[in-house]
Formats: structure tokens, sequence, C-alpha cells
């Protein structure tokens, strides 16, 4: 039996998201099929608002509706603070935390091993931010792989001239983590990061 | 921090989603931000697509993008033997299997405990089959649960009077399954369904 082939071709598109395997694929366009014709019709809408009105903030890279974004807005925060980061995901996982400074997003959309050109980055904005005497501290806030090891070399050295102190995320053992099953890079790292214990 | 609005929504319209919940959405929402433009219009394109150009064949109810659908005008198939399912994702399973009969799709959107009526169905097509005199055997491929009880019990009263044989696919331990594991209905239908063995 051949799909009716709008609906092969909707199973098709969802396929491309990531985490959608081909039964997820099926059952959301089964379901999209299903639902109140508006309501798949506002998740159609949903998505082309979304790449029409969104796009990153010209100063610091996290995607927004407004330019410069809320927080490059935020006159209440920490200009001291710069924290790095290579997605906006990860200012929304940081922000969770209380931190509120402020942040440069990368934004980066390649991998080490695929070859790639550091130029592509976009850098001048964080450099101008950099030279402008505001920032104290650059906060590494890169994943811990072989990428955010190769940034955070050269986003230090890119920052050497501006007498600005330049600081990684901790690495260690996860909290609720078992040492047990710590892999060995990990462990070494808490190991190396260890601290005396408060009396 | 507030999200991006039209971010925000598009992650709230992915919530509407099966199978998708909070952190996929905003994951599902960051990439088709990320995506090529083009890439993302295509999924929305074929949400709408989908939408105007599927729907269920009006003699057997499958969704279709033309009418009657494929597998109604086949006539390389067996007149003789009707298969009753839920919805078009059942189709597509028993499609699988290799079985070659004709297909009537109830569309069931609602649950006998949120109440229903059975009215609600569009039998008539069904009715016209069965009143036609080619069908010999209705096969009930109805899921194993109240629900598919009770409108397997329906679907036979309604076959009754066409002297129809109707059948249901045959419940038991799933192959590859464990009897240690097997609920006790299961096995229960397992037994009574217990047949000889071949020499």
């Amino acid at each position: 039996m051949r799909l009716a082939r709008p609906l092969e071709n909707l199973i098709d598109q969802l396929l491309k998201l990531p985490t959608i395997g081909p039964k997820t694929a099926q059952r959301l366009a089964l379901y999209i099929l299903k639902m109140p014709e508006n309501e798949a019709r506002q998740i159609a809408q949903a998505i082309i608002d979304a790449r029409e009105k969104v796009a990153p903030c010209s100063t610091c890279g996290m995607l927004t509706d407004v330019d410069p974004c809320a927080i490059c807005q935020d006159q209440g925060r920490d200009q001291r603070l710069l924290c790095v980061t290579e997605e906006t995901s990860d200012v929304i996982a940081l922000e969770r935390t209380g931190f509120r400074g402020r942040y440069f997003v990368l934004n980066k959309n390649f991998h080490l091993m695929d070859g790639f050109n550091l130029d592509d980055l976009h850098l001048a904005p964080l450099i101008d931010q950099l030279a402008s005497g505001k920032v104290q501290e650059m906060v590494l806030a890169l994943n811990p792989d072989i990428d955010g090891e190769v940034l955070s070399r050269y986003l230090a050295d890119l920052a050497r001239p501006y007498q600005v102190r330049v600081t990684r995320l901790a690495h260690g053992l996860p909290v609720g983590g078992d040492i047990e099953f710590a892999d060995e890079i990990t462990l070494r790292r808490a190991l190396e990061g260890r601290h005396d214990v408060q009396p």
C-alpha cells in the first residue's frame, strides 16, 4: 500500500527533526491529520512565525524577537560578568541557576571533526565587548567535549589583550552521581578540582 | 529570562503533539530556528498540505488523497474479505502482514469511558458493503481493550442480517513473548485459543 502522498511527505518532513524516528513521525503525522484543522494550522503558523520573527541578538547572539534582546537591555545585570555559551538553550539552562551576568552565544553550527573555520563564528561583537573595558570576567560555559576544549583555548587567547579574567565551568561529579559509574575523565577532573571541606 | 514570544509559542504548539514533552519541544523548536529557512518552511507547508489534501475515503474511511482510495480502487483485492480497523495506522500495520482483502476504517476518536454515541461512527458505508452481498467475511481488527470488545459485539450485531461471517483477530502470546511475564487475561485468551500441534 502506498500512503497518501501528502501524508508521506509530512512524515518525511517530520523525520528531519532530531529525536523523531520513523514510528514517531508516522504517529505525529496521523495525529496532525486527526486533530482539529485550526490547531494543525496553528502549528504550521508557529513554525513560520518563529522563523520570521526570531533571530540572533546583534549584541549577544541569543535568539530573540527584539534587538537588542531583553537580557542585553536589562540594566540590572552584572555588566562585569560575560558568560560565553554555544547555544541559546545553554542560556536557558544557566538562567535557571540564578546567574545574572550577561551572555555571548556563539551559535556554533559545526563540529571540529567536520573541519571548520573559526572565522565563521562572528566574534566581532564579543571582541567589542571585551575591548569596552566593562567586562572583568569571561566565563566559558562550553560543553566538556573536544570542540569545547579547542574553543576555550581559542577564546582565552582572544581575550588576552584585554586584561579580562577567563574562567571555565568546573568539571566533576554530577550532583546525585555515583563515583562507581563516573567515567575516568570526569573522575580525574573531579580529583583535580578537589577543594577543602568547609568546617 | 522570558523566551522570545514566537519561540515560546512554537514550543507550546509542539507540546500539543503526542510523545513530545517540554524538553523535546524546546529542543525541536530551537532546532527549527537553526535549520535552513526553506527546510523549516517545508515542514509548515507539509502540515498545511496534508490537512488540505488528505481526508477519509468515502468508501472505506482510510486517510487518502484520492477518493476512492487506492485500496478501494484495487480490483486485485479479495472483495469477499473486509477488515474493520479503528485507524489508518492499523491498516498500515495489517498491509505489512500481506493481508490483501479490503478495509473499513472507523476513525474512532472517542473512548468508551468518556461516554460516546455509536451513531458518530458513520457506519452507513459499512452497512452498504455488507448489504451488497460481496462480503463473505468481516474480520474485526480492533484493539484488545474494553472499547474493542464493545465495538466488536456492536459490529457483529450489525452484520447479523447480512449472512456475513464475523471473525476477530486471535489473542494470545506475542511472538517472542515470555509466558512468565504475560498478563493473566492474555494468558487466559492464549489458553482458550489453544490448537493442535501440527505433526
